[in-house]
Order: C-alpha cells, then structure tokens, then sequence
C-alpha cells in the first residue's frame, strides 16, 4: 500500500506519543522530530507506511541508546496474555464453530498495538475481548470477512506461513495455530517473527517466551521493519515465503507492505488508521479477515 | 504562546488541507511538506504557532505562484457577511444589552477560519450564528469570558486598537466597532488587518470592501504572518500598538502571538484547536473574551 498524504503527519504524531510514552524531554522529542523531518523528503508516496515506521523507531532507538525501548511493555503483553490463555481456550473449546472462534479471537488480539495506539490500556481491552460474546465484524461487507474463502484455502494449504505482529497478540495467534493443527493435520507450518526489536512487535524471544517454537517452525523476517518489506527480509525468511502455499498475515504493518503482493495471503487485523479505514470502506475498530486473490 | 509538539504534526495537517482546498495535485503538496520539513529544525518550540504559520503559507504561494490563493473564498466571505450586515444590526439593536450582543456577535464571527478549519461550510456557520440565541460561552471559567473587565477597560480607554483577523468576520467586527462607537464618544479608534494576503486573513481590499475605513483608522500590521508578530510588524503599526491603552485582539492567531504581551489586550475568538483548549481548560468551539492584565 502506497502512503498517503495524511499518514505524513501522522508520522509525527506517533514519533511524539512514542517519545512522550517512553518519558522523553520536550527537546529530545523535538530533535526527534527534525531528524524526521531530514528524512522527509527523500520518502517517496509509493513506499509503504511502515518503511517509514522502520526510520521513524530506529531514530528513536539511537536518540535513546536503547535498542529495545518497548522491552519491558511487550513482556508485560505477554505475561497478561499468557494469564489468559486457559480462558482463550475455553472459549475456543466451547464454541460451536471452534475454527472460527479461534480465528476471531487472534484478530482482536491484534488491539496490541502500541505503534496505532501508544496510550492503549492493555488490561482494559483485554477485558473487553474476554467479556464480548463476538467481535464486531461488519458483516455488510463480504470481502472484509471472507471466512469461507479462509477455509477453502486453508484446507487445501500444504505449507503454511503465520507472520506474526505483536508481543502479547501472539498469544492469540498461538490459540489459532494449536486450532488449525487440531484441525488439519497435514500443514507444514512456519510462523515468522521480526529480525529484531521494533515498537511492541514480536521477536524470537517474545516467541519463545510464549511457548511458539513448540508448535511451528519459528523463524523471524530478518528485518526490523513494522511490516514484512520483502526487499528486506532475510534470504531465508525470503525462502519459506516463496514455498508457503497460504499466508496468514497479521496486523495493519503486515497488511500495508503485503497488500500489493501476488500470493494467496489472508489479513487479519483491527482497523486502527483513518486513513486505512477510508480507502477499505469500513470503519475505525473493526475487525478484517480479507484475501488478496 | 509557546509551539507545542502537538502543533508539528498539525502544521503539515493543515498544509494538507489548505493545500488540498487550493485543488493541489498530491505531487505538489507532498513538495510543500518536504519544504516544510526543511525549515522545522530551525524552527524553536519557543517561537509561536503563527510564525509556522506565516512560513508554510509563504511556501504555498511560492509553489502556486499564486500570491492570494484564498482571495475569491474572501470576496465570498465578505459578500455572505455583508448580506448578513441588516441581520445583525437588528439584532444588536433590539438586543436588552446592545453592546453585549455585539461583542458574542463579533466572537462568533470569529468562526470564519480557513487556516483552523479548512472545510468549513461557510453559509452552514452563518445560519448557525443567525439562528442562535446566544453563543457557547462557558460561565463557569469567569476568566474565559470577562465581560465586566472588557467594559471596564473599554470605559476608561482613549485609544483603541482593534487587531482583525479573517476576511468576512470583519463585518461582525464592525458591527462592535460601531456599537462601540454609539456608546462611547471620546474614543481614536485604529483597526489594523495584515500587511498582505496570508491564509483567509483580512487584509486592507477586504476592510475596504467592508466599510471599516469610513468608521475608523484603517491601518496594517505591515506584516503577512497569520497573527501579530510585534518585531515583523512595520514601525508604524508599533507606534500605534504602543500608543494604545486597550487592544482587542480577535482570532487564535493574534492571541497566540499576543498573550505573552504586557498590554491591556482583550482576546475574543473562538477556540478551534485542541491543543489550546487543553492549556486553556476549555472546550473546542468554545466563545472566548480573556484578558491578560
């Protein structure tokens, strides 16, 4: 997906809640801002937003001198995650459609997303999935949640690819690749995390900590982008994507430097951008599972 | 007032949005932003928001080669003002306090703001104003509406300066002016619009084309920045500025430049930004009359 004009400020607003969330001074935000700014002009329309994100966090790594600024948030992600994965699994187990549940489920996971939302209360949102019979999903528009397509493809899938998103989500994503292991039990199935810390999303550790490397091939992009940026990814991550047979894609980083690929690849994220919502038709918080072919 | 980190991404919004009312290709306007980009390290937290201003619509000229983009959205905003002229002449004078009507009039005028909302419907705002009653003053902020200090002030005052901000808005300011005038006979009253054309801001064609020339000194700040920045100003105007003893000052612009000023000023304008309304402790839209001695 091509970045629109709106995302430019947009840019800066996440770079200020970033900073202001990581307790930096007024001036060290503002010279955060103008190495941004630097920046600007050599970014082009048709680079994806999270290439941006990936410059935007790793000026905020170096002004800060911590590689991992988002550590101590994403093991708190997981650890509340992790409280409630017995509870995730009930409500999979006792559904009528597990399948389906279990898919819901690792969409609203996807709300753990400090890059969209830097002032997320975490234990507020988890409530709020754990107390919702069902996720909003805007049934008026059927390409917005193609479960049927999901399932077709899923079925007859050999090799699957699982790229993750978010510390804390993953756990959600867990819940639904033990589910379609129950399920199917043909799949070669990968699930890649990012190369290294990047905002609140996912690495190897926060994997492993969650108990992923049990269930699937665990492999990461080799990248800190936001986002899968295939030009960036590492020759081997490069190989799995080229030999899966059906992709699960997470999240709107995924989604926007995914959505112009030619593979069978199925996104699964909470709209959280105006922006987004807008050019898909739908609303702010709602809930997609959408296929690209 | 202070640039608030809040105020960088609202820069390069409202560069958007005035950029994409001028029906700018987004070619263009992503030229503007990067030029934009460019000036920000050089731009001080310490200066105020209008300074910003001043410079991001001196580059929207430069790059339109136009040097009055807004100038057919004035000529309108006059003439819709104008037509309304009768309207509210009746209003103030079969008000039960004229002068107070003029002054809630003259602030409500204050909504006709294409730099704080470039999507403004205009006819939709004036019918409002016709239709209200009154305007949303908050009551419980005494300070926010000093009604009793401005007429104090205005009593004893021998030489008044009226600082105007947006095309259009100066008929309802010239509506005060003139109940002003009824009221009091002992008054020199200077109004003074910008130097030349910034943004929707009123400018000498535009008092002219309203009449204030026949009911007061008509003078510019000699300036083009979207507020008063005194060392920009032309030395006439600072004469005129220093030899005043009460200054009204309309729009969020004048203020922003003006409230660090040790000067009897009288601030009227309508609030259209969330960062202000945050340091003010009030809310969007609301009627301001605050004085800062």
């Amino acid at each position: 997906m091509k970045t629109y004009l709106e995302c430019i400020p947009c840019f800066f607003k996440q770079a200020i809640q970033a900073c202001t969330m990581l307790g930096l001074a007024e001036s060290r935000i503002k010279n955060i801002l103008d190495r941004i700014a630097y920046v600007l002009p050599a970014f082009s329309l048709s680079a994806t937003p999270p290439e941006m994100g990936q410059t935007i966090h790793k000026i905020i790594r170096e002004e800060t001198g911590n590689h991992d600024p988002y550590k101590q948030l994403k093991i708190r992600s997981n650890e509340l995650a992790l409280a409630l994965y017995p509870t995730l699994k009930h409500k999979v187990k006792t559904a009528k459609n597990p399948l389906f549940k279990a898919v819901e489920l690792a969409i609203a996971g996807n709300i753990i997303d400090y890059g969209a939302c830097s002032d997320l209360d975490l234990q507020d949102e988890l409530d709020k999935i754990i107390a919702a019979e069902e996720q909003r999903i805007d049934r008026e528009v059927p390409t917005l949640f193609n479960y049927s397509g999901f399932i077709k493809h899923l079925r007859e899938a050999r090799t699957l690819l699982y790229l993750a998103d978010n510390a804390g989500e993953i756990i959600f994503d867990k819940i639904l690749i033990k589910e379609i292991r129950n399920m199917y039990h043909n799949k070669d199935i990968y699930v890649a995390v990012r190369g290294s810390p990047i905002i609140n999303d996912c690495t190897l550790e926060d994997a492993i900590q969650c108990g992923i490397d049990k269930i699937a091939h665990l492999i990461t992009t080799g990248s800190d982008a936001p986002g899968v940026i295939l030009h960036l990814c590492s020759k081997e991550f490069r190989e799995v994507y080229e030999k899966s047979d059906f992709i699960i894609s997470k999240g709107q980083g995924n989604f926007e430097s995914l959505v112009d690929e030619e593979k069978i690849l199925f996104y699964m994220f909470i709209v959280k951008c105006p922006v987004l919502a807008k050019a898909l038709g739908c609303k702010m918080r709602d809930v997609i599972l959408k296929n690209n072919i």
